[in-house]
């Protein structure tokens, strides 16, 4: 049986690639050890935050899922940092875990050329350097003209709670290990990399009183955008469906006017302490991190508690958060909390805090270890370079967290689409998207650790903004077929009555006998002289409603409209800078590396730059570039060498 | 950490017993290999049917949960053979399966004292023949009062499809190994069991227009009954939450009526043919079931369908139902097509009838091999003869059937309290229910093959109906403390009102002065002789709703009364004959036999007989009768023995 596009794994990478190929009108086939788990959430019942939320923004830009099905079934969100600058605004919410992967199980089944299947992934098939298929557990082998592996924390999994060792990608589930084989007989060099999960909390062992509230947010926020094709608008919160919410959970006062534009539970805030600390610290000789018995490398932004207290020994407490995992259910994820300390020193730890002095653990903490492929072995579409039509995404790649596994899925289904057509890939520029960023950075970066997408990673970051996603990536949606022609339009729409607003203000000027008697009523200062509008919207306290007020628009902008204005009039020196330094990026990056080049027959570049360079093998001078190890100097040798050989050539995709 | 009751597994007999020990005021642990598959349903996506429905009430009528469950969560419900007598009645769900597991889990989570745990129980704490506690995968031991095993397909699980064997309790999850081989050194007898699953299809790839559709009961039906304490009634079906069903599933025009009390799916009926049957016929030297590779006897009344082929091989046709598995998901469960044939077998075999034609399976069917402990180990009350206050539920103790499983759970959760509270065993007798028809069958005989409730197994069925659970058992839920007082009492009460109507009706004389007219209005014949008005009522064409038109009661009854007024009235002879029955078997079961007395020793017994009682010991002369290979005559020497003895000694529990 042939497919054009075979997804291994249905996990958030998975999804998002199966969904991704079979509405571009591929034969899809998404294979699963677990149908039952469609996109579950292994570890913390959340989605989004910084860098992250920006992702989930972008995957709904681009015609991707997880926006709408967290919308649907959030029991919680907020925008983290609203009082800072709009780069590191980032929307978080909380999801029920079980209605999250219930909605998209059914989405999935309702997609026409997306054939779900249960089985096991054994082997690939590859021929000529080209996959050809995929052979599963009971025998089968299917035919493909693409795959896209998202093997999670499956390939020869291992989970660790102390002294205790057992095989599984996740508790109560099994490994993956002829999978990691055929890997290796391929010639991949595979890598081990460890993760871990707190324990959970029964909610009614819990005293909510001596716990600090964390309410949702008052206004409506939603990820997904509000386009024709996005579906219900605004999403239509299934929760509310379920009845109240589990009356475990306490609203306080503080809480109740984040319930008044949909239902909210609170997420309930903690703190370690030193009795805490001393309790890890007397069982480090238990502690698998630090005996030995963990080999893979932990993620460096998301440590075990015991690592934290290890490596801030100066810290005397660390904030958790308590966030339920549902509406209706009672089991509490500490966030903040992943261990893989012994089971008793895990409820001796948790039961040091006043709100836990009962706590009983329904799931106790565990790591988990696993094989991954170093993404250098990949190229940007992630496409690897060993094997043609075989793409990589999600923890395969060396990643932590289901934003980043559903972006890579996102492309990598995009691009194993686009092979199977014939076409060339969509790679997104650092420039142009987080996602760009963090594929760019996968293929360019010796991936050691679990990399974890942050704003800091994002050089443009004040390009890259959450509220612009749909303005930056809306039309490479449109070009592969993932977005409609109608929200294509209502986006260019958009970008244009905001230009055309912010040339209008820039044409208008604001004088003191048309607005003070307006500035004055709404607590303003008058002004002695007239001023340029979009000059006058630049001052900290103005905003673009005041602006309308005292000039109005021949047509009233929508709320996304007035907040684009606002954040380009405000930002546009900043941004005009980044926008030159992208500018002088791109030129960079236009510069294309032959295939065949022999870095070791190049003079001047140091040695440790001509291995890097040799084992990366970037396509641009731009990745080239950014490879941890090249400095400037054996750039400037490079583009030499590459104007001397007479082989550098503009490219345009 | 000490529980005074701990259950080991979260399926249906798990849930049973951990809900009636906690609401009994014990303090309750259930551990779980995976607290995500409480309650799921590995098989068919149904709860009821013949027995099996009336199983259910029972469980209702004690207090238990799984009526509750499956009203609120039914996607469908029908009373089958409602056009034969009362006895055979039963009701028959199709569950959301999702849903049912979820409201489960939210129950289990809410009842006072439980507590819920994920690990895997890996050995049995046992000093001085009684059982001490259980010591979990990650090394924790917990101290028990008592424990009830309910281990499913879990024990040395293996899964099979064709030649390809994998272990695990279900598809996609582990097997439980050290438990078993803990029973084993415990000095239990284990035997080797089988079940097995039918592949599940892609609702989209079924010509549903080539099916016939059997539609959901036009009137409103429930399992549970509408008492007191029975929570919301009519119960609330969460169903309608979700939102119109999954558009794949067409609901023709004699579907609609079904609709109007409640959303309800139909299901759809196919049929093999000569074509299927020739394929399976071809490949029987690669299916399990034959070739030697399944050790384990699977259930004679739930055969695989290449078993039903070979046995029946003059029949040229199986029906088989497609049933959806839930109100959104497009999976469908082929009901009868249970099958561990190799997976291109399956395909080909389905793909032969024309609605299937291009069928494509999601998951493929497969049979499970697993240990049970052969129930004659176990006493009436379910605790083992072996391990005083060890308590054994389910497909553990050889059954087959989520209803067998939490029948057997509700009692074992029962008697594991009792027994921590010193108080003596809750043992059903045949003439009461079929739960004691089931647990009677099951600790006196040789299960070697997979138990199914069937109502031929019940001698006194007439008395076993599904219509007239609460009124055998309610008195019982009540005394151990699952049912309240207000329940309880309006059994009771309705009880009294039934007598006294019948009593009524007795002395009643209708004339036909008085009648005719009536009698004519509707239909019916004049009369010309006055008639008593129960006898009126015996005729067939008379019903309680008209006898009370022709002289009404002095309150008029409900539904539920009236019902039972009418049935009690037609089949009294026939209840009167089996009462005698009862009274009769019921002095054989008052004649207990001494724990110690010595088959070997008794003259006159036959050599089977004699060792057939030797090896199940059993506690009544009823019980020594109905184990298979002792026949009348030995039981007329062992009653002989017992008076010469001067042992044999009324007993009232």
């Amino acid at each position: 049986m042939y497919y054009d596009v075979i997804v291994i794994g249905g996990g958030h990478a998975g999804c998002e690639a199966a969904l991704a190929a079979a509405r571009m009108g591929m034969k899809t086939l998404l294979l699963t050890m677990n149908l039952d788990q469609i996109a579950y959430m292994a570890c913390n019942p959340s989605i989004g935050g910084p860098a992250k939320g920006h992702l989930v923004r972008e995957i709904d830009a681009l015609g991707g899922e997880m926006a709408r099905a967290i919308d649907r079934s959030a029991i919680q969100i907020r925008m983290l940092n609203e009082s800072k600058g709009p780069a590191v605004q980032a929307l978080r919410a909380q999801a029920d875990k079980r209605l999250y992967s219930w909605l998209m199980k059914m989405e999935m089944e309702r997609v026409p050329n997306l054939h779900l299947r249960q089985d096991r992934v054994d082997d690939l098939i590859v021929e000529g350097g080209r996959i050809k298929g995929v052979k599963v557990s009971l025998g089968r082998v299917y035919e493909a003209g693409a795959v896209v592996a998202t093997t999670g924390t499956f390939l020869h999994g291992r989970l660790i709670t102390g002294d205790v060792i057992r095989s599984g990608g996740r508790a109560g589930e099994g490994a993956a290990h002829s999978l990691s084989d055929a890997y290796r007989r391929l010639g991949f060099q595979l890598g081990r990399l460890k993760t871990g999960t707190p324990p959970r909390v029964d909610a009614r062992t819990i005293d909510f009183s001596k716990t600090k509230v964390q309410p949702g947010s008052t206004r409506p926020l939603y990820f997904s955008f509000s386009y024709p094709d996005a579906g219900i608008f605004p999403p239509e919160n299934i929760i509310t469906r379920l009845g109240p919410p589990n009356p475990v959970y306490p609203i306080p006062p503080e809480a109740e006017e984040a319930m008044r534009w949909r239902p909210q539970l609170p997420c309930y805030l903690v703190y370690t302490n030193p009795e805490f600390h001393e309790i890890v610290r007397a069982n480090l000789d238990r502690a698998p991190m630090f005996t030995g018995v963990i080999e893979g490398v932990g993620p460096r932004y998301c440590p075990s508690i015991e690592d934290k207290i290890v490596r801030f020994a100066e810290k005397e407490a660390h904030g958790l958060f308590l966030e339920p995992e549902g509406w209706l259910t009672g089991e509490v994820y500490i966030q903040g909390c992943n261990t893989s300390l012994p089971e008793d020193v895990q409820w001796a730890m948790v039961r040091t805090i006043p709100a836990l002095r009962h706590a009983e653990l329904m799931r106790i903490g565990y790591a988990v270890e696993y094989d991954y492929v170093p993404p250098m072995q990949l190229k940007a579409s992630l496409e690897t370079k060993l094997v043609d039509g075989l793409f990589h995404a999600g923890q395969l790649n060396g990643t932590t967290g289901y934003e980043e596994a559903a972006a890579q899925g996102l492309i990598a289904g995009i691009n194993a689409a686009l092979y199977v057509q014939g076409k060339p890939p969509l790679i997104l520029g650092r420039d142009e998207a987080y996602i760009g960023v963090l594929i760019d950075d996968l293929v360019t970066s010796e991936i050691t650790e679990p990399y974890r997408q942050m704003t800091g990673r994002a050089e443009f970051r004040l390009l890259l903004r959450q509220d612009n996603a749909d303005l930056r990536l809306t039309h490479h949606g449109y070009r592969v077929g993932l977005v409609s022609r109608e929200r294509y339009e209502a986006v260019e729409a958009k970008r244009n009555r905001v230009a055309e607003e912010l040339a209008r203000l820039e044409r208008t000027f604001l004088k003191p006998r048309d607005v003070n008697d307006i500035l004055v009523a709404h607590g303003f200062e008058p002004i002695d002289d007239g001023v340029q509008a979009l000059q006058f919207l630049r001052r900290p306290e103005a905003t673009y409603d005041l602006i309308a007020k005292l000039t109005p628009p021949p047509q009233p902008l929508t709320e996304d409209e007035a907040e684009q204005v606002q954040i380009q009039a405000k930002y546009a020196g900043y941004i005009e800078k980044q926008l030159a330094e992208v500018e002088r990026m791109r030129r960079l990056e236009d510069r294309i590396i032959p295939d065949d080049i022999d870095y070791f027959s190049l003079h001047g570049l140091r040695k440790e730059a001509r291995e890097k360079l040799d084992r990366f093998r970037p396509r641009t001078v731009g990745q080239a570039a950014r490879i941890y190890g090249v400095n400037p100097a054996d750039i400037s040798v490079l583009l030499v060498h590459l104007e001397r050989m007479g082989k550098a050539s503009a490219y345009e995709e």
